[in-house]
């Protein structure tokens, strides 16, 4: 088969590959006929993911058909059109049985594409599979469905729930590109009386609007502080949600929140930030980290189906498997393009 | 009525100050019988506290006897004897309808020898009394009450409610002072496997031990992180409850828990600590502040009745109204006396 | 003053009655601009409601203007365009303290046209002022407002909040009245996937539709616990709230609920139902049970403010202070009228 | 193998059986050393649970050796002591996913002793070894590893978890048999201030004495929701666990909470109760029931290794595995025998 290589930092080719086979008999093999990048295979890129080494496919996010399942694969058969999600679990350690699959001590986690082979592949091996894949629901387009694969159980876990969104909050999404815009989306589920993007991009900012943002706020010419506070009769946001991943954003969400007020973390940091505890200490705060567990993905499915969330709006180019290094261009250079995702399909819509 | 004044940094005096009077139709007088010296205290003394006036008596905890009510107090009456809570609550702002009493935006919160005259005196005006004071019990000395005019409350919300313990649970205490004694006590009403106490000083690991520690760590001498790993194979800690409130000792905290762990900061911080995003990111931590709001004393009161809490083994010391100098000396060099409360009266027990 | 006065059992009139005046120094007198009937009064007319006297005055719902407060009233002042709730609350007993406003020991709770005279006059005393009524917000139209006073509370607290519905919820709603409305359009705020209403007419069946039913079932016509499961591929549904108050309503909804799902009883009873403990021992069920308290009327408020929560669609008629005959004619025969609410008001609008 | 067979109502025989094989890749076989009756099996003995077929093995508990595991058991290996739980989980469908296991689509649930062969037996096979054994920790006797085979966690999870007991709570307890004690003892795992005991019988009482409760009520002799308002102020208590599953003591359950109290169904009901809506439908009450998920298991294993569990003191009569005849008579004939939990082992304890 083909697939995207990682031969070290800056450097990666979609070249000939072996094909993947079981090797454990909860494993199942998935024929990958969409797939895109995340903002991680970026990272991944720039040597910054210790775990990956050189030499393994990308990717953790596909929809594609099983055409080979283990012995002990009792919830897909071949044939079977699924969504692989990025998070895989052995559902059977202590961390799987409370739902926190992301921290799976069996086997699982966050591991495609990173420790093992991943999905920018024409196959790909996916262990766990009754647990790590989800089958295609009707009338749900492949390219919408793979938005559920990473960014919106990201966003909606890691910040909306982590944060706690309540009808009639105010809700800070701090940082509007693609997790962010998740992040808006998601939020909007639990009927905030306001949502507040802020970033220092206007055509983000601009997009944010496109998706639900009832305010935003360019924080390079704004005091965002000041102006959620004006917004809020002076107190701060219900929720801050920081979507960006640098110590200056996650140090403006704790600054904007109200007492008792709620920041939730989706950020991969690579620094440490500083928190104000001289500050914060008396204000009865509450903030969350947290990994993608994949809990949430059978109730965004059932959303998606029922067209409470629109997955399609995030899709903003589409390119074929021999496209790889131009989708990642675009995907790189998204100030410039206007990317948010970009999807990669073994047969391109028109 | 003679009363405990403070006259800015380093200055106190106990002198001749003015009856308090009736304000508003909320209030209350309470002839004091009992109050206590809190560290935060101490903080006011050293000029930390910048709404701390000179002029103003200090103090935030006492038993009394109420001598005058005004016309809008239905709960308490004249002769009455209760305990006077730290935090009073206007009742109905929108903090206080949600319990967060120390929050209040009605004029209560911490605002007894803070931002109106306190309870270190022999009569002391108490706001909001229907909302800030709790009868005396039945069977309760008024010292044991006194425990949770600030500290077990504290200590309950603040540390075990926050930090979530639960049965079973492996929980750290960073900080074996009076708080973080508290929070070991009140940890044990969740009845979990183990509770670690930290500390540099060996008479407060002792003292930890009496108070039901099951394991203490000198993490002068001992990695404590690497401790409570082995004890938690290799995981963390469940919970981590911080009870100093210097950044070393909250940075312990969060280096102690496991995934999914919680992070319960109950210390004053006076300065900013390092967060590690980049250690912590993926980890599903929270991390939690607060003032108490003092929802829980109904609660602990029941508990001290019914003997779940016992809140006598905090006083270690007893002093006089005449000898406040003696009973803030004996707090203050706490190290070597082994003070842990000490409770000044106006009638001294044997 | 004018009043609707309770004459016993089937006996009403708007007829001349004293003015109220301040009794405690926390009761405000509050001009009524517009009122409402809720069903309840038309249980009080029956002489269902024991607590409520011969010679008092109906009605616990208003908007209007604070022409005399007490003076230990902080929050309110004369001349204020006020909400008038029908849970008024003492603000400092244990249930307050909880934000069981409903269930306050300090007399509170539902009293206004129960236990004193109600808003169906030209002048009522709110006790309790400051944690009885609410400003009027900008941009806000007072019978949209109205709808907060007891309807849409007490169907987002004792139905939505209490059946926990939550994102991608299938939610069911028996009844399909005012109050079932009212469950439907608060349901909303959480996106539930699918929304059904369960009634025998079918003019309440295309209310429901309009109010966002995606499916409705005609109980009369059809087997609703059937239609449910094929609807939930054969589990039953995730939250069923009751807004009937008819045994045969009850023992529906606990039919039409999955394994671990949830019953919601809003419906007023005035009979025992039969709980199949034989079917459901073993189905992790929780069913519950709820006066409203009010806690969510700030809530509430923002999200009419924000346009999430359209109140207008439920006001159908329009009458005034001399058309209260007319009007509970109206609302009593709904079946016949259309009715959902009826606004009386001093100035009927056009 | 000799294994204790179910020949329809009221006859069973310890008899010839074959010996249990893999049937799936995820079974493991079980030698079983220790094993226990429960009041189910009686039903069972009654034909109460039609499920269960005429010659199938009889029990749900078990203490044993791993003999043989299927190629996809990773967590369970050949040699290694185990707890066999009674309910068994497919670790991948909905209800496993969410932590209720006892609800599983999957092929779990309660099915040993009842769908498939039981424990009652030298050899068990157990489906889902992974997700349904726990391996015996060091420091813990077999006899008491087996109490959390069913009835420590039925109780917990049921009663106490579901009855949302809290610090300071008063807890009644219906029914004071094996199962309302183990409510009892777990229910002070959150230090209620006062446990109550009601029974009709005077033995039972004495034992919930023993076990903690702090007041025992014969509702025989004693009017027991005057006797809990009495203790209570009037309101009653904060939650009732019923644990005997008759519709008389769900009933009394119901009258005995306050306001906003918890009333936690355990018990197996074999017909309908009457649930007095016109009553309870304003006091803000929450009713629950369920089977257990066993989601609790590895908790209480950590409480009985830190002795915050006494298990040992239900064991009450030891037999060999030659006696189930004998054992399953001082079981059934308790009030004579006054026997709690029997225990019916390879080897019996001197």
């Amino acid at each position: 088969m083909k697939a995207l290589v990682y031969h070290g930092p800056g450097s990666k080719a979609w070249e000939e590959f072996p094909d993947p086979v079981l090797l454990a008999d909860t494993d199942a093999i998935v024929r990958v006929e969409t797939t895109t990048i995340c903002g991680t295979d970026l990272h991944i890129l720039k040597g910054d993911v210790p775990t990956m080494a050189d030499g393994r496919v990308i990717g953790h996010e596909a929809v594609g058909t099983v055409t080979e399942v283990g012995t002990g694969v009792k919830n897909v058969k071949v044939g079977d059109r699924v969504l692989v999600s990025c998070v895989t679990a052995c559902g059977a350690c202590r961390f799987c049985r409370d739902g926190s699959f992301g921290q799976c001590l069996g086997g699982g986690g966050w591991i495609l594409g990173n420790e093992i082979d991943g999905t920018q592949a024409e196959l790909v091996r996916v262990p766990f599979a009754d647990n790590s894949t989800y089958p295609v629901p009707p009338g749900v387009s492949d390219e919408e469905l793979l938005m559920l694969a990473d960014i919106l159980p990201t966003a909606y876990e890691v910040g909306v729930l982590n944060g706690r969104v309540r009808p009639g909050d105010v809700v800070v999404v701090v940082g509007a590109g693609p997790i962010g815009l998740s992040a808006i989306t998601s939020a909007q589920l639990f009927s905030p009386s306001l949502v507040i993007a802020v970033d220092l991009t206007a055509s983000r900012l601009e997009a944010a609007k496109q998706f639900g943002a009832d305010v935003v706020i360019n924080n390079g010419q704004q005091d965002a502080v000041a102006a959620v506070r004006e917004l809020t009769g002076g107190l701060g946001a219900d929720v801050a949600i920081e979507a960006v991943g640098v110590p200056a954003t996650f140090e403006l969400a704790v600054d904007l929140v109200r007492p008792g007020g709620h920041v939730a973390n989706i950020g991969v940091h690579g620094t440490a930030a500083t928190l104000h505890l001289e500050r914060i200490w008396d204000r009865n705060l509450t903030i969350t980290t947290g990994l993608v567990d994949t809990y949430s993905t059978p109730t965004l499915l059932k959303l998606l189906v029922g067209r409470q969330v629109d997955a399609a709006k995030f899709v903003t180019h589409h390119f074929g498997f021999d496209e790889f290094e131009k989708a990642y261009d675009t995907f790189s250079r998204a100030g410039d393009t206007g990317a948010l995702k970009v999807v990669i399909s073994r047969t391109v819509a028109e």
